[in-house]
């Protein structure tokens, strides 16, 4: 289990280094996408940690805290982004003007007060990170060296246990810094699961995703991260805040909520009570083909309010179900939904066959031997076993997109993926104006390029599409392309009626829409408590407050 | 629909006068009761207005908001208390030695901001009033006229329209002081209804609900209004908060929830954009009985886990399942699981055989003929036509119980109810002290009584079961003896690891126990809140914050 934990991280790009794509498969990508952009493309070398320069590290901790806290550049690099498309760009040009002074690893919640409490005693500020996977720069240090006389990234991944399991509730009191397979780890052998898989699973952390209102496994019903908490336990700079651990309550307004989304600037995340789930044992899936994404996304609308609460219900283009679920037979403007239901308690025949029905009533149609019935049995269930279809081959896809991401930088391609959630009525219009402005931009920044769209998550009163972009770039002008592109995105979606994020977090990158989209009065309601629980302003500076 | 409005509201008692009991049916309850806690029951008549002696009204209004504003002793009256046990006996007693000085009826959004800037700039209280079923002392004025030149009620019972409806998303825009028929009214000529059936259905209005977190229909799944919310609109001292109508969001911690539960503390609530459902066609139901309250817990527990999400699945012990389900046949010690699915989609029958399955492996059974499936078929979609067995007779019996609860006030019985919430593994600690603790103290303060359990929601991971008490008071000592059977109550409620309120709300009632629930820092962030968006602490004083 902890072997996972061993793995050496990429410095500079996504997860572990022995997952990044080597040099011929970055030639490789780089020929496809050439092909389809239509460009040339000329893939780089990867860069050499050696060739970083750091500004000095300014800060000594006290002889307590010395042996959690590193200098060394590797990990002051590794800290110093996320894991957005501009972190990596930025990392793949060794540009590191503002790394963390220090990288602080505690090993339990006493070193993350001591911690903080030696950060607001020297007025540094101190920048929670979890697996560092944030996509909206919301773990970096940019502008914090000026204001600030010290920046410790204080890396949580030790706190990294499920320290109690309730197999009668169903529930488990976890470690803020666990990474996804280290949790699921340890879950596995009371045959229970968080079932909470973003695409930065491998890479990201329970406190992370609670942080951050982070989106996972089921595209209906427990959608986000925030339905699964019990309880949370956050340590302020003035003091722990623990809730107690129930079921549902109406006393008060919620004390999590306040927590869930916060993304570092509150509190430090250090336990959860989390609500988990039997492993599934019977499953069902079918690949349904639309010709229009406009009836597929009705059908969509009418499973999100059917009750039958699939547990996969992605809605992908043309675009997306060739590159991201293998799926070629998907007609130009048409849409493949991948639909799948998961139970530990029943076989799902009855409710694939009623779902199967109300696409059939929007011209969803399956191919012969896309409807797929599954039985693990008691011993097998969870198993794990290869998932066939267009469903197997979206989530291996899904997975391994982030490791291509980086290819793509190698190659000088600019990638872009934005997601968003809005109501059914308004999603028609979302979609035409959001893909009208990326595009208009892409023309005009980059001379064309590439839009695709899926649904990540469906509700009874709306959808949450995700954008993906890939452009070529122009050598030296990426990120200005890509701001470019970003902000046409963000101003096209906020008029739209969605918010600027669904799932991803708001961040830096983020913020200009978000302070616009968020009620005044909420701002000032939130800017107060900022004030009381932190009121030497340390923690995560700039972010969400 | 505008009739409903116009019921003469009881002044002192629950609902509306042509609903309350007549003398007769009082004195026939008086008899039943007596028999049952083997003491004697005197009946007395109802509480006239005219031997109600109010404070005088201290202050007057400017003249613009003179129209919107009564002093009349019958809305003073209504207005001074919430419809607990303790308002119930202190109307019935003509006890009203803090009414507000004057019941305000905005008719609009505008009246509200004027009706805060008026009282905030003279130093007045202002206590938003929706439906006034509190039971929790949540919407009086005790202590208040001593600190405030003024207290004025702010009844919202006008702004009771439905503005507009996206039947595409299934959402409308309603205003908070809408009335439960009220509401239901506006939206059934479209198909559509919230389905939000609080046990004060009739008296409280959509703002009420969530400013209290209220607890509906759904036992499981969707239990708190909470989960219905889109967006909200909220009137505070320093300006309007408006969230963005959306599915879901990622976008830093949700605004709503910073006011969902915050009883009036931090805003008014004008309008809010709630999620709706179709009105079910297919329903399915059964009364499964259990030999033990234990074999009926694990049953529900299971059924929680399962993912088939009854709607109904209420568990009520055997005096429960007498008293309010009509089911004489539970042994005693056994339990009544009153269990429902309904859906507008489809035939229920595979969910409902299932759960039947589930239950069986822990000993429940289901008398012949007491398996219901029905298709109302689409004409008679949501008709309302009769329920039968145990559930019907449940619903009826659950409508009345606070009129009847009125006639037990005039019986000088002593009626309490106390919920809570807590994990599965705690529950049978729980309801073993609970019930030890409440017995004591009626032994104690009433020389004995009755305490009956029923789940009222139930969750994955815990339930939210329902004390209800029945004893025998002593003339003139009855709000002193409640007010030691409800301490013995919260305090082992609390002990036991439950919340004190999972849908009732805070109030005064619960005060003491909820600041030692809730987080001491999140405490903090909360009264920060206040103090920025209420300087002047005008709104509900001394409630929750």
């Amino acid at each position: 289990m902890r072997s996972r934990a061993e793995r050496r991280r990429n410095w500079w790009g996504w997860g572990y280094d022995d997952a990044a794509m080597t040099d011929e498969q970055v030639a490789s990508l780089g020929r496809a996408v050439a092909d389809r952009l239509g460009t040339e493309v000329t893939p780089a070398p990867a860069p050499r940690l050696e060739d970083v320069s750091l500004p000095a590290c300014r800060i000594d901790p006290p002889a307590a805290l010395a042996p959690l806290c590193r200098d060394d550049d590797r990990d002051r690099a590794l800290h110093t982004y996320g894991r957005s498309y501009r972190d990596v760009v930025r990392g793949f040009r060794r540009e590191h003007p503002h790394p963390p002074d220090l990288v602080a690893h505690p090993e339990n919640e006493a070193d993350v007060v001591a911690l903080l409490d030696w950060c607001g005693s020297s007025g540094y500020a101190a920048l929670p990170f979890g697996g560092g996977s944030s996509v909206v720069g919301g773990v970096e240090a940019v502008g914090l060296r000026e204001r600030y006389a010290g920046v410790v990234s204080v890396d949580l991944t030790a706190l990294d246990r499920v320290l109690e399991i309730d197999r009668v509730s169903r529930a488990a009191r976890i470690q803020g810094g666990a990474l996804g397979p280290v949790l699921e780890d340890q879950l596995r052998p009371e045959g229970l699961t968080l079932r909470h898989f973003p695409q930065s699973f491998e890479v990201s952390t329970l406190g992370g995703w609670l942080a951050t209102r982070s989106g996972g496994h089921f595209a209906t019903l427990y959608t986000h991260i925030d339905d699964l908490v019990e309880s949370m336990r956050v340590v302020t700079p003035t003091g722990i805040s623990e809730s107690r651990r129930l079921p549902g309550s109406g006393a008060g307004p919620s004390p999590d909520r306040l927590f869930l989304g916060s993304e570092g600037s509150l509190g430090i995340i250090t336990e959860a009570w989390m609500r988990l789930q039997d492993r599934p044992r019977w499953r069902g899936s079918a690949g349904v083909r639309f010709d229009s994404f406009a009836a597929g996304s009705e059908a969509v609308r009418a499973l999100s309010q059917s009750g039958l609460f699939p547990t996969n219900c992605r809605l992908l283009d043309a675009g997306e179900a060739l590159v991201n679920a293998g799926v070629a037979d998907v007609v130009d403007g048409g849409a493949l939904c991948v639909l799948g239901f998961e139970s530990a308690d029943h076989p799902v025949g009855p409710w694939l066959e009623r779902a199967l029905e109300l696409v059939a009533d929007y011209g969803g149609t399956v191919p012969e031997g896309e409807v797929r019935l599954r039985d693990d049995g008691a011993a097998g269930a969870g198993s794990g076993g290869a998932r066939g279809g267009a469903e197997g081959a979206w989530r291996g896809a899904f997975v391994r997109a982030p490791y291509t991401r980086d290819g793509l930088v190698r190659c000088g391609v600019i990638v872009e993926t934005f997601e968003t959630a809005c109501t059914w009525d308004r999603f028609p219009a979302l979609h035409a104006s959001v893909t009208e402005a990326v595009e208009a931009a892409l023309a005009e920044v980059c001379g064309g390029g590439w839009v695709t769209c899926r649904f990540t998550h469906a509700y009874p009163d709306g959808c949450a599409p995700y954008f993906s972009v890939l452009a070529p770039g122009r050598p030296g002008d990426e990120l200005a392309q890509w701001a470019e592109i970003k902000a046409a995105a963000a101003e096209a979606l906020l008029a739209a009626g969605g918010t600027i994020t669904h799932h991803h977090a708001v961040g830096r990158d983020h913020d200009p829409w978000y302070r616009r989209q968020r009620p005044e009065v909420f701002g000032r309601a939130l800017a107060a408590a900022k004030r009381e629980l932190d009121p030497a302003g340390i923690l995560n500076p700039d972010v969400v407050i």
